[in-house]
């Protein structure tokens, strides 16, 4: 029998796989805040290639994600499989000479979305989030507006790993914050089962299309770091928290490319 | 020591009450849809002095809620705490002479919302919940316009019990969905723990101020229910399956009135 | 039409309560630790008529709970209903002149306990937990035997609330750990949602029936209070950490008994 | 800088990896059925190479499992990491001559375990489980003995694909469950995101170490499998429902071997 699928669970059909390739779709909802950590930390985050912007500039970005993709419609269909959450840190620097981002840890709440992260290069783990959603009416929740605060924290094994808030001041037009407009270098590894080696391992960017945002609303953010016996997040405690942003975002990533990492390095292992 | 707190746990500060009292403010995104069951077994499921319509008219209710209360900022502040899901079933008829609705069953997922409906009459459970969350921006989900399908489903202990779907038509103004517009009969009941007779039992009503919708969206319904060894709503299989609705709805709970059930009944416990 | 069920939902049938009347059954999997904290603030958590040792004397509990009960079989039967993690503090004291327990805090991760125990007079709040299992077999866990170092956590809302460890050092015939021993004094409350002033508001007492420990296993005991925007407990930070406990436990409950407030206290609101 | 780490995220010290390479311990409850299944749809779930018995001889296992690595003390130390539940479901056949089995479908709870899996071959997902845990103590469970039923279930996305259970008949000695016993050929397979063909795609096969059972315990088996939009499981409906078993189970993992897809077909590609 020929089994199906593009990844695993393979069958006669592929309809338990646990995802299909590209083109993926995302339409999220975003708080994020921009702060500089100690850079001698920040640079020991990045793959050979990757330059730090050299002052420890980061962004740490919470997304509520509603995703589709167009081999398998189940995705949009069911919020049980195509919704949910990410947190995840940004290291801002340059790559093949152009602005770039690097995205060192990354936290989700589905499976899906974890292993689509990691196909691309993403680091990603399972975590449990929270983040206020906005609201259109009445006075149980918190509103895009100036003054509105949105909060949103990630914990790993129970450990509080991130504690971040936005209170709006204004929006602004024609402002894309940086740390969701940063083209990602990533790493993509997956080893071997027979030799210490990786049986894959290079770095990779997403092809990503119609980037678009909504209105962009700015705020002053708020940010604290934790400590996990698991995490090492809590090595790049803020020195500076800067600002903070809420919006809509929405892209769509119709592959990638892979770039061997001798090409992209000096002889470093990365 | 004089312990404090409107509910457990009591403390020399109250602050790790379970919540504080009303007034409580809500603000949701709703998925509704109409349907009609076999009249016996929803007539199976009123208390004394609730007339169900006779035709075995029913709705079943999805809603992401945001609430905060008056007397507790950590409520709106942390989403964690204010945030929930909530799945419920509505029996219509009259009490009194007048519309009203009675939840005989209703799930939420967070021990909050599972306390404070109790307190007020709501049999509330935990349950696993999904619903799908409406975009404004790209290809990832799924927007409140025609043609846009809002699913919903909830489990418990694994089991799915409900799985609800509403692909809206369009948009109709001066309209109130008769699942959320009802005005609910509850019965209070809390067992004592040194006799078989309950400590509380009483219908009870809440007192609703401040009640508005957005924009309500007209569509088709889908549904279905599904049997668990814990629960009986797979008897009100639907028999007809009616109208959809997706909608914003907010309002403030200010307070209740006890209704001693000898005077709602006659002679029956109950 | 008689609407029947101990607690909420209730039904025809009344299949669909949380849980049924007592006796209730529970068996255990125990790690506890004894610990000191500041004489003044354990003080503050106890209810008028409770005497505490004066020395700050606390236990910390962990249990993983199989539970039934005789009048629905389905506890017993189904994990997912009658097996649940229990996290607690025991405040040690004299009440009437006798030992005693009080339980200021607790956690657990199901809605049956959790409506149990508050009935009860439990404190309960939902929250994550983990804890060694012990393994009979191979390298791949812990064995309850000297040089066995047994874990647990519990969170709330994504905060590190307790984080505890026993490390045995040997089996202790005919000891029953103070942390497991201690009968409880509770306080039922339950709010009315017509006025200020609760509907229940008493002392209560378990009835307690074939009350049993396996091997007692001894060691060293570490332990961790966390701090949450929700919680108090991290008040009780630990002055002196003393021994660590492991051991199967099991009891039944047939019911309990209620004592007024006024009667136990000098007039104070407790 | 050199990034360290056998999986992502990578960073300066490794810390913060999904997990290190082998060897890796596992020490598990097991509770197993045995059924038939259309032999045709068993044979469309195997790979090129392996021989399926032909009379649809399956096997579904649920495994309480606590794990170590000897890389990584942190696994064993922490509950969170180490502990987890994983149901599988096992065809029985023949590959290379010998006995063997092959899993098409597994779902656990944790991302060290999918991830861990996923890099071995199995087609982890994420599901909840329930599995009934023995008890030595008392009425609230159910005790490793004649007469003591033992159940699970598995569900995912709130759809139940799996309900078992056992009901021991006695102890049987010197026996090895064929669901457990079976040397297991796997798929590696792992996309590659700038072009269609896959990055790893081989057969392989774990290399298992001092693996041993405890107590086997025999009984009457239960089995159903429930239908899913995502999953295909419920295609191998049983047709016989065979023995059960109830026993502890322990193994080490070191390492493991591919074999190329070309070697083990003619010419399919798998």
């Amino acid at each position: 029998m020929t089994l199906i699928g593009w990844t695993l669970p393979q069958s006669a059909t592929g309809r338990a796989a646990i995802l299909p390739p590209p083109p993926w779709h995302y339409s999220g909802e975003v708080i994020a805040v921009d702060f500089t950590a100690d850079a001698g930390r920040v640079a020991d985050l990045v793959p050979p290639g990757f330059a730090p912007t050299g002052d420890g500039s980061c962004s740490f970005v919470f997304c509520d994600w509603s995703s589709a993709a167009d081999a398998d419609p189940r995705i949009r269909d069911d919020p049980a499989k195509g919704q949910y959450k990410e947190a995840y840190l940004v290291v801002h620097g340059t790559f093949d000479g152009k602005r770039a981002g690097r995205v060192p840890y990354i936290w989700v709440d589905s499976d899906l979305s974890l292993v689509r992260g990691l196909i691309q290069g993403f680091p990603k783990k399972l975590g449990t989030q929270h983040k206020t959603r906005p609201v259109e009416l009445g006075r149980g929740g918190v509103r895009k507006e100036p003054g509105g605060r949105f909060a949103a924290h990630a914990s790993v094994m129970g450990r509080r790993v991130v504690t971040l808030a936005v209170t709006i001041d204004e929006a602004r037009e024609k402002t894309y914050p940086k740390g969701v407009a940063a083209a990602l270098v990533h790493t993509r590894l997956w080893p071997a089962i027979d030799r210490p080696e990786p049986a894959v391992h290079e770095l990779s960017r997403g092809t990503v299309a119609d980037f678009q945002v909504g209105t962009v609303w700015h705020g002053t953010g708020e940010l604290e770091l934790g400590a996990s016996e698991h995490e090492e997040i809590a090595d790049l405690a803020p020195t500076v928290v800067g600002d903070g942003w809420v919006m809509s975002m929405a892209f769509s990533v119709t592959g990638g490319t892979s770039i061997p990492l001798g090409d992209a390095s000096n002889g470093a292992t990365g």
